[in-house]
């Protein structure tokens, strides 16, 4: 694996997953393989899960981190090829880049969409850039249009909680939110189903919050939430904004949010979540807290799918 | 040990005390204690003394440690039970906790009180939570009420520079300040002395900021600073805010400022603050700069004092 | 060597660059050398090359580091003596640099001037007294007038692009900028190169851009940038601010920019700047996307220099 920016770059769905469980169980059976390694993590926004899921899973391997939170520690970096920098910007991706990539093997990158121009977010002209001018691997931590660790984790918890000798139904429906947020997170997740093959895959959402086709693709897409949830066994639930009025939100209906009335109509589906969460308003308590959540065992497994990627781009350095 | 929280989570005191000397005699005696584990290091405020000693402690017992800077890295929490998170807080704490335990092996937090809410403050509403939810050993970096780590430092500190065969009068005196203060250092600096049992115990302080009883304890208390100095082996300054008109600051008094001058009544007693300490309104120049001076010598104790804590709690896991 | 402060503190230059050098041939040569041992890296300003080179360098040598951004960290620093502390700064150097040479073995230190009162910026009041307290050597990761770091870094790149048997001409150019930056890296730049006396060193400036003579030197200065850049055989483009008008900006001539075109006057000069540069207000994109830019061969060149002073600083430690 060269870079990691979405499951294009990933083998074959099956094989990362059982490389990741491999993981799981012995996390320290390739301890040597970053040795002497060093793997930037920059981030121009904020993480929790991503950053210390990320540093644990290199440590595993070996390999040293060194984090740069570009939007706290005053970095802002330009973008446009061209600009005559006289203003707020003080360094060109071009440099940042290239000087990064002198001092580390592998760059992690979280870069987030501005929501306001959707050709730009949706070229990934940040990621791309520093792809471009890098000089050296880079994995993406989340970037405009997708959030590939995060699915990775996904499959990898629904691998786990499926025992049954069939195709399990997995819904990802939208949930109502105060903000509007990308759509990374459902791009993302929805091309990893596809690309799976290995679960039926249902999207829910109101009109308005359909996903660009590329993601979407052969999913089935319905506006009934509970026509969705019906025999379901997974509830992937999460908010995004419009990609077709780019960025806005269109509604705030509170009447998708998950609770556990609804979720009698499933087949006692897990219920999954890229967290953060917002508490009884995307997710009622009562499903958070009860017994067919696995927000936390999902969470746990970004670790897993993390060391699966980079000791992939490891053997390849 | 399972948790340290306050006093009553140590052994014997003497006993962590020697601990303590004894990693001081040889940081690197138990190196391998902590190798493969990681201590994550949440600070809902900021630190520099802390932090810093508790890496060194940590990667002296091999354990490796990530910092996560909650308020400055823009992770608002949720600390209510039945919350509709419809605000600005954009994760709770029993997601948040829950995660994080299942990167780290150890958790260290730190907390402030609101010095507005004393129900809360004292009940220890955001470290709790955090015990509750987190699945691994909390280690307190001092939270609203307490900060055993510092204490522990203390009295290391008067262990290591008391000879004589009495017990030495300890004072701790309340000193002027500019900003209310938690009385989060001199609550548990009684708590750890009466504990203790081997110093003959003081406190100073104008009226309005006596201390919750459960932490004076059996402590002496005095309202006048030159009585309570007199005969002094050890003064112990800090500035506090009022725990009866809570958080207030009921009086700056900067006759309570230590000076050369005050010192003369002790015998020739060592003095010593957690720092950081404000020159020339808490403790005088002359003072601090001084031969009576221990703080420098009491904040290197910081790291011994982290090392016997997680040393214990490492040998738990 | 005891403390890296300025050129004065290095061996002679031609050692110090061919210690360098073997480093970048074979970092992990002295992997021991600072085993168990640990760096503090203090920022009273933002970094990004400055803090990751000295990351790496510290790390080859098997040392740990751990990054304190004061600034960020919300911990303001009083540098004044007998400052009565009764306003914004929390903490006095005097404790706050003894308590961190408590916990490290080696402290680098990153300060700024305040381009507004040249006698305490040029009398280097912040890192000097981070000297005076701290109790163990001190690194300049850049001071008010100086940044002896990147100053052997340019000289180890000239070193790495010059095979001819003749002295090279080195031309310093001030640039045009939008803000008034300290006089650190030409300051340097020029201090070195003179200390170094192996090549002929040229600074071109609008008059009114005087550096101090102590680092000009014997430098040939000239106004005239074309006329300076005749025959050179490297361009050091840099912008600083006024030192007679201390900290004014009393030029922006933009006809100061570094083209394409005003290269063709040099003999295939090769371009360096200390970064992050501002493209097309300091220097072209043509320049730096061109084949005569080495400028992130510069930066990467941080890391070598870094790890030559710090196993020097290890040695005597």
């Amino acid at each position: 694996m060269k870079h990691f920016l979405s499951v294009q770059d990933a083998p074959d769905v099956d094989t990362i997953i059982q490389e990741a469980l491999a993981y799981k169980q012995s996390p320290r059976k390739d301890g040597g393989l970053g040795e002497g390694k060093t793997m930037g993590l920059l981030f121009l926004n904020p993480s929790l899960r991503t950053r210390i899921s990320t540093q644990i899973a290199a440590r595993n391997l070996g390999m040293e981190t060194i984090v740069f939170n570009v939007d706290k520690e005053g970095w802002q970096l330009e973008f446009h090829d061209g600009a005559i920098m006289n203003g707020s910007t003080v360094e060109h991706v071009k440099e940042a880049a290239a000087v990064i990539g002198q001092y580390v093997q592998v760059l992690g990158i979280r870069t987030f969409p501005g929501l306001v121009n959707r050709e730009d977010d949706y070229s990934e002209l940040y990621i791309r850039q520093f792809v471009k001018y890098a000089g050296v691997p880079v994995v993406s931590l989340e970037s405009a249009t997708v959030h590939p660790l995060q699915s990775l984790a996904d499959a990898v918890t629904i691998r786990e909680c499926w025992k049954e000798n069939r195709k399990p139904r997995v819904v990802m429906t939208w949930a109502p939110h105060v903000k509007a947020l990308p759509q990374a997170v459902p791009n993302s997740f929805a091309q990893w189903m596809n690309a799976w093959g290995a679960v039926d895959f249902v999207i829910a959402h109101p009109k308005g919050y359909e996903l660009h086709p590329d993601f979407a693709g052969k999913a089935t897409v319905v506006h009934n939430q509970n026509e969705a949830l019906k025999g379901a066994d997974f509830v992937y639930v999460k908010n995004w904004s419009s990609y077709q009025q780019y960025g806005k939100i269109v509604s705030q209906d509170s009447s998708w949010m998950m609770t556990a009335q609804k979720l009698t109509q499933t087949r006692q589906a897990k219920v999954m979540h890229c967290l953060p969460v917002r508490r009884n308003l995307v997710i009622a308590d009562e499903v958070l807290d009860g017994p067919q959540s696995v927000v936390i065992q999902e969470a746990g497994n970004r670790v897993w799918a993390a060391q699966a990627v980079l000791s992939r781009i490891l053997r390849e350095l």
